[in-house]
């Protein structure tokens, strides 16, 4: 959250390595980053949030400690992927004709699964609403080392499986360069793929990796603002639904999207794809955004007994709307107000797990108040002159292995 | 605003069917409807509202007089271009190798030009923030000698003009077999096009139609939201900037959105086009939106001297932001965050003509509690079982004509 709308527009490759530079170091920063998304859920109508965290180096378990006191504060039900990798930033651009060398990552796999092992056993508490979910960041980023590792855990703990899976191009084209297969194949034939793996983006999937996602009932997180902000394409979802594989909405992070709204996700998740295929017959209505954002999130993350619908012995995390709020009027239908509108102030309560969190619009267990002093006294107005080194590095081999025309102009 | 929501996802031309036979013909509804329009457009950082106004057959005078008392009431500037026709709502489908016959439109061409010049003579004052349009709807639904009436009356009281272009596959069809040649090329030929001239929409134009705009000096209204609900498509937006056009960003009616949030419609019309462009060197930049949303609607309404920006001598047409709201911190770019990000309950105050309509977030002209309660009162949660007659006549045509597959559902 500390750079939200702060990264120019540039596609994923560049955001990330600018993103990286300036990371905030300090582990309270987290913690406020944290308390803010979770706000941010409440009052967008979500009940739980995924954070597919970024770690501090040398200070992990702090670092999920700190997301992890947020979350409970806040009351919110939470699923933290601490985001992990074994291979350093530059191995994620795809080499072409060049030869690369990539400085080795700064942590050993084994000593990475270590590290996931205390996050599981420190953390994990999934009847107080904290799960932990196993996150390498990507194949672009990750052996299979790492990857079979995870598996080992997830399997192990019976915990569910996250990661990045081609939102880009240039992804795509790398794992040709490091597998000679798509990367869907790669995955399933190391075992990471299942009914407990989600995979966020998935934007650049051919027709056989979809039929590969149906059959290993491997769930899709689509993350419709961010695919728009970096440029990384419109992700096949019609497809998806016509091939049975289970598909749900994300905001992405803040400096990718760069909000942390729902239904504003919801909403263009499901209108885009109005746009790619001419028969209106298979586009997505109100009503199926509001199953894939409920159940299909639940389902994701294999929690659809407990979560997920309205159902008598479910657990009760619940939003109320108010439907007098000036966006949603006039009446006319109550779900298509919410999908394809722009509600705000609409969410009037929430109760996770029975317990009533806001009331009125207000978030009742944290002063938002002191929240919104804190973010304001410890940030200051950028005035877009800051410099990535690591960007001014890669920009030129990122253009020419993506075929685009040589750099003109002065600074990014 | 009475049917915002409740259409079905289908493409315009059914769209616009059902939207048509349910259309509200109570003028006190078009009064509430331009209050709740107005609100929503001043707490979402706008000043001005163009209005492509639906007219209520046979009470055409009262409708227009009830949409200017809202705006005036309200003390938005506003833009009203009373939509207008001469042919009826089936020739505006391609006819493709059936022979159509349509139904004589209930009002004649010259009728409608009495109407336009009673009008512009009754409402037009542009020194009280009340202006006038000629706008026929567009190519679909209006005679040639319909648009040169509209010149006609324009040249001679010096008032914008405005229509929609190419929204859809279906209208580029149309054009050809209406013309023989695109719906650019003929607008020129007739001389509708120029610095006078905003059209809104604009996705199926070829190079050389996007070359007459930038000639004429036609300004580009793009309508994001809509074209993604209703399946239009994705505009060429970069390649108009890149021939120099003059572009700005609309919501469209709140029937085909459906929101009124000016931010959302920047957010997304900025972002959108990174999909369609590898080179993020080409992208729209959060400063070069506020450009476009600011300056170039003013130019696409001649008032660039007096609007759309900060200039000593420009009329006060101001919003200002209060930048400690949670959905804009922590502190980074404001621009930024603006345009990438989800401002909610983000505008602070805003200023028509120097004088102050918004304080501390709240409407001081009108009692928005007062209108919520009217909105609520005089509509109905509806059960998305009506049916429209019309849809039921053309759906069977209008999909053989677009190449879809034969209808399987039993219903829209």
């Amino acid at each position: 959250m500390w750079q939200r709308r702060l990264i120019p527009p540039v596609p994923l490759e560049l955001w990330i390595a600018e993103l990286y530079d300036f990371a905030p170091l300090d582990q309270e920063q987290v913690y406020l980053s944290a308390l803010g998304t979770a706000v941010e859920t409440l009052l967008s109508g979500g009940t739980s949030v995924v954070d597919h965290l970024v770690l501090i180096p040398g200070r992990e378990i702090e670092t999920i400690a700190a997301a992890v006191r947020a979350y409970r504060e806040v009351g919110i039900r939470a699923f933290i992927g601490p985001l992990i990798q074994d291979q350093s930033l530059t191995a994620g651009i795809p080499s072409g004709e060049a030869k690369q060398n990539h400085a080795p990552y700064f942590r050993s796999t084994i000593a990475t699964l270590e590290l996931m092992e205390e996050v599981i056993s420190q953390f994990h508490r999934p009847d107080e609403g904290v799960n932990i979910l196993v996150a390498p960041t990507g194949i672009q980023l990750c052996s299979d080392a790492l990857f079979e590792g995870c598996i080992e855990l997830s399997d192990r703990y019976n915990i569910c499986r996250h990661t990045h899976l081609l939102e880009t191009k240039a992804q795509k084209q790398l794992a040709k360069e490091k597998y000679g297969c798509s990367a869907v194949e790669h995955l399933q034939r190391i075992g990471y793929l299942g009914d407990r793996t989600s995979l966020a983006h998935c934007v650049w999937l051919s027709d056989s990796d979809i039929d590969i996602l149906a059959e290993t009932k491997s769930t899709v997180v689509h993350n419709p603002l961010s695919n728009l902000r970096l440029g990384s394409g419109i992700a096949p979802i019609l497809k998806y639904r016509q091939a049975g594989v289970n598909v749900t909405f994300g905001c992405d992070g803040a400096a990718s999207n760069d909000s942390q709204d729902l239904l504003e996700a919801i909403k263009i998740g499901s209108i885009l794809h109005n746009v790619t295929d001419l028969d209106y017959q298979h586009w997505i209505t109100p009503r199926e955004a509001v199953e894939m954002a409920t159940l299909g999130g639940a389902k994701g993350l294999n929690t659809a007994e407990q979560l997920g619908s309205l159902t008598v012995g479910k657990k009760a995390d619940l939003v109320l709307y108010d439907l007098t709020s000036l966006s949603l009027l006039p009446r006319t239908d109550p779900i298509g107000l919410l999908i394809l509108g722009r509600p705000t102030q609409a969410v009037h309560s929430v109760w996770v797990n029975g317990k009533q969190i806001v009331a009125d619009g207000k978030v009742k267990t944290i002063n938002v108040d002191d929240l919104r002093q804190q973010l304001f006294e410890r940030s200051q107005w950028e005035r877009n002159n800051r410099q990535s080194q690591t960007v001014g590095q890669i920009e030129a081999h990122y253009r020419t292995v993506m075929g685009l025309a040589e750099l003109i102009r002065e600074s990014s």
